[in-house]
């Protein structure tokens, strides 16, 4: 008997073929023993590179079969990660579920209800959302350092996910179930800013504006390209936010956090690597084509530590209720992008009735 | 009969000097012959410094009594801007007035309705508002390189000003007359945004917020030294602010624009000059401790450029109706963040009733 | 049966650890069977970390009694490199052997010959010298440009390997077998200049000087904390090196390739990650310790293409002579460092009897 | 009567034109009163730009007419530098010599012991030689941080000078003349590393190589396109230099100090300005074409200086005799180049006989 997690993901699009890699070749202690897709051909494509790996067209059938399973990586189109994820969590299974939870507040509430009811039954189960930057080396020296107090109070937190332009249309079709751009890009910015302010803060009020420059038939499925936004929390923090779809250089994502004492700078600088070329039009240098450029090596450090955590019964690397967190803000602005109205939270993190942004002259 | 423009400043002060100091010695093409402050120290000073400069304590003593004055550079206290420029401006004299015009817009305004009333009877009087940023190489470089359309349509606009921090209370002092960090710090971002989107864009709404995080004291005077702002403009483009008065490392403006087809930045890795410090604590630069450090450079093609344009009647280098607009902005972000209102307006430019943000549950 | 590559590691110090740990964890088609070492203490630390490996205080027991061994990673001191490695070549085990394959070119060309002889009857086998830089993957980027001709014709090529202070006097004693601070620090260097030339491009001559800046005791081993020195190559080619042990910011490798149409640079702005510190101090990054702080990603990719070449049987990652004229060049610097004597080749590569040098008034 | 120093330029090319602009517009305390040249067309030029000025063919004229002259720039060709300068050095003037001195170090030594007679009859008088790097910002900076003492005693220099590639053969017409590429480029270079140094440090040897990458012509006039030195001290320091004339970014001068206890780099990041441009090809940044446009303003602090220095009699900002050590290094460096010896000095100063590099097996 091997004393590796036995690992299943669920889902095996573009990301979860990445997952099951991760899970297959990148993590000593985890063994992948089977992936499941509703399309046979994704099936078929994982069975040729994962040798022995069951493969399913159904993921009860593959949570009812697979005897030995322990943990799930649910990698699945976001409209079921919820379901699926809450599947595997009443079987008592460790699950690492793709951010976001679930496009609404409430639905990603109801998979934090499903693991505290869980949990009581299977006290060593974890289950964590894949918030990815929080694994990133670069982010969490940054947290590290913010962490001694030296930079003083974390207050003014500025982010921006820019993802390369993509003339091909893809980002349209997407938008129809994506959540819109702040609950799809920027949900790692405001997962960020919850990490560098403290989990526990609350969120007073956010405001949102956007544009369509690049893709005007976004606005069919009420979304943006750029948009900008401000989050305001009580004690005295605030976070400006930009998510973008139109960076020509590629895929741009940075963050800064300004304490009393000093700044914290990542990525600001952005690099695909440490070369730099002189040529007749000055110096150059290339940056990641896309996110997993840039975060490959914090997802394998995800699925290390998560298959850490499972094994070893240790605190899980980050907590489920704070993505619920992340949704309802990444909700609200996306509301306010949509509606022009500034949305305001009550101290008990309730959403307030708010009239606003209406044109009386 | 000398050829070189016979420039007076009005004030003194730090900057005052400064600007004395950039025509006495650094603008080939003019002399500065008088300088006025109601402070009799500054003025020995000035007399000192500048060998046959005269001085006067009154500042209509000394239009009066210079007859062969030209120019005036107003760079007195921002209460009394608008009142000297427009004394000067009746006179026929050519103005270079110091930013902002006035923390009112209605002030502000009445200093362009004295202008254009002016130029009727002096077609060659030159006025500007001297926003120091438009004459900096690094900036203009940018604004040529967008102008050539090489990076798509400027569309989202992102710039802070950051000062160093002062421990000193100098800033809670100051913030009685400011107008506020809006009025006072962005307006320099606020400027950019107008120059690099077009001067004639309409503002459609704004949001802001702030905290008090290093010096509390701010708030009496309605106040705050960090605040972020988002900017909607009519015609599909957005503006991002941040201002702030602590930050450790010294002064820090940087400003991005993000066209359809690229993105221009300025600044964002600040240093003080060519030099890297290679430490036990790692390799280290130091940056401009503050905004003349930053810009004393383009203070001085200010003064040169303004100089040139009233010898050879020449377009000035920036437009003043474009200065009311930045004051305009910079009031109703100032008046976002102390109200925790969303304002919005009209596509005539007017100001629209808006309630937004009430508490109600 | 497994169908993952069967490794010992011979020499489990600092480095030859971390070979181990690579091949057990982070070689997915390998697996770590061995590791013999001459401390019980480190062979006591080994099957601590890696359950079920076999452990030998002597290497030929080890190649005797491991009858599924397939190769072996010579990590041990660099005085007994090529004799181990001469008898696992024998015995027609693929080798991996850490550079440089000794401190004299005969030596190293010995174990090319041992090769060449072992590969008529192991047509299969694969032996290489672990230069990691040919690993890492902004080297490869580097080579992969110049190799389109994007670059012209590489022409001058300077890169410099600097060591973090060590005022422990480690480098002191270890100058005793090192062979040199060119033949130890700049053979990376001298590998990279034949990488990038053309690996049959013949040296003309070379010169060098050096100092004793901070570690006057390496004198007594004829070594030196500071060095530079020049290659000249037949056919218009020429090398600038700098190898140090005194840097206080940590590791800094970097590398310029100037080509007849442009350069590439290769971590001329060093950096431990994405991180910049706004301090009051200005802004700092930090840079990586020593060389496997900057070159781990190189050592993991190194083990999984030698254990890929292996299985496939497809061609080394990189040729073995090679490495024998990297020792031949790095011996003539240090002779020249040692004599001040400039070292003439002929083109055959012959060492050319030089008088130079001597004090004539 | 002014008390503006009366300054004449000789030889008003490229160059000289600018320091006749420098000191005609930019150096407060300075008049350009007259400019020479041997050809009409220039004088016209300098007529049309500067009022007023007088122009003369012949040098020696400007000097016996201009009674008011008090300082002479000389910026002809680099043949009559040291003639042009001792002339005006007989007669009191003061004088600032453009680098070379001359490319001969019995020549330069001349216009120092010419100095040396004159100040004895005219003790205020000032005579440098415009070596521009010396008055740079960053350089000022490295040098007053190195003098703190901060980064231990400065051990090791490296510096480089790359022109922008000239495909129009300029280099090779100019090589005719300009004594070669180490004492025509490196000249910089050399100075630096004797003010780093300390101007007292004496020579023990040099050695160099160098191609014809791109403009093989350069060979008749026994010159190379790339070359790369190493200079070494008594008193343990060394020194590495390249220079090139085929940079296809711009001008890339940079330079590092390599002190015991850290380094200080310039340059090593070059720009252009603070503008970063994000193209699909990745994020690029121009550099200067050329020297200018890196050390204008270099220059204009040397006119400002060596005006102040005149008219206040205070120290002058570089001392005369170093200009010939470093001619001296130049020329050993470019006889090392050609004929492939490395060439030793005895510590008095005196060139070594060597035979060095011969080809005997």
């Amino acid at each position: 008997m091997t004393d590796k997690l036995q690992v299943a993901v669920a889902g095996i699009g573009r990301m979860g073929m990445r997952h099951a890699r991760h899970f297959a070749t990148l993590t000593p202690r985890a063994e992948l023993i089977a992936v499941c897709s509703p399309v046979q051909a994704e099936l078929d494509a994982a069975k040729n590179e994962f040798k022995g790996v069951h493969t399913y067209l159904d993921y009860e059938d593959m949570l009812n079969q697979e005897k030995s399973l322990q943990a799930v990586v649910v990698s699945s189109a976001t409209t079921v990660h919820a379901e699926q994820a809450i599947k595997a969590i009443d079987r008592g299974l460790h699950v690492l579920c793709e951010k976001p939870i679930s496009t609404s507040p409430e639905i990603s509430q109801s998979v934090v209800d499903a693991y505290a009811a869980s949990i009581k039954k299977f006290p060593n189960q974890k289950v964590i959302c894949g918030f990815s930057r929080r694994f990133d080396a670069s982010y969490r020296d940054a947290h590290r350092r913010l962490a001694t107090g030296e930079f003083g109070t974390p207050s003014v937190f500025r982010s921006q996910t820019c993802d390369k332009l993509d003339p091909s249309g893809f980002f349209v079709a997407y938008a129809e179930f994506s959540g819109g751009i702040f609950v799809d890009c920027s949900i790692h910015d405001i997962d960020l800013a919850l990490w560098f302010f403290g989990e526990d803060i609350k969120v007073k009020s956010v405001a949102a504006v956007g544009i369509t420059a690049v893709q005007p038939d976004l606005r069919k499925h009420n979304d943006r390209d750029n948009a900008v936004g401000i989050i305001e929390f009580y004690g005295g923090k605030i976070a400006q936010l930009y998510c973008s779809r139109m960076m020509a250089a590629g895929q741009e994502d940075c963050t800064e956090i300004f304490g009393t004492n000093g700044k914290v700078a990542i990525n600001t600088q952005p690099q695909l690597n440490l070369v730099n070329l002189y040529e007749s039009t000055g110096i150059r240098r290339e940056i990641p084509p896309d996110y997993y450029g840039r975060f490959r090596d914090a997802f394998i450090t995800e699925a290390n530590e998560f298959t850490a955590s499972c094994l070893d019964n240790t605190p899980p690397p980050l907590r489920l209720d704070s993505a619920v967190k992340a949704v309802t803000i990444g909700c609200a602005l996306q509301e306010s992008l949509i509606t022009g109205k500034k949305i305001e939270f009550g101290e008990d993190g309730d959403l307030l009735e708010v009239t606003s942004g209406s044109l009386i002259k």
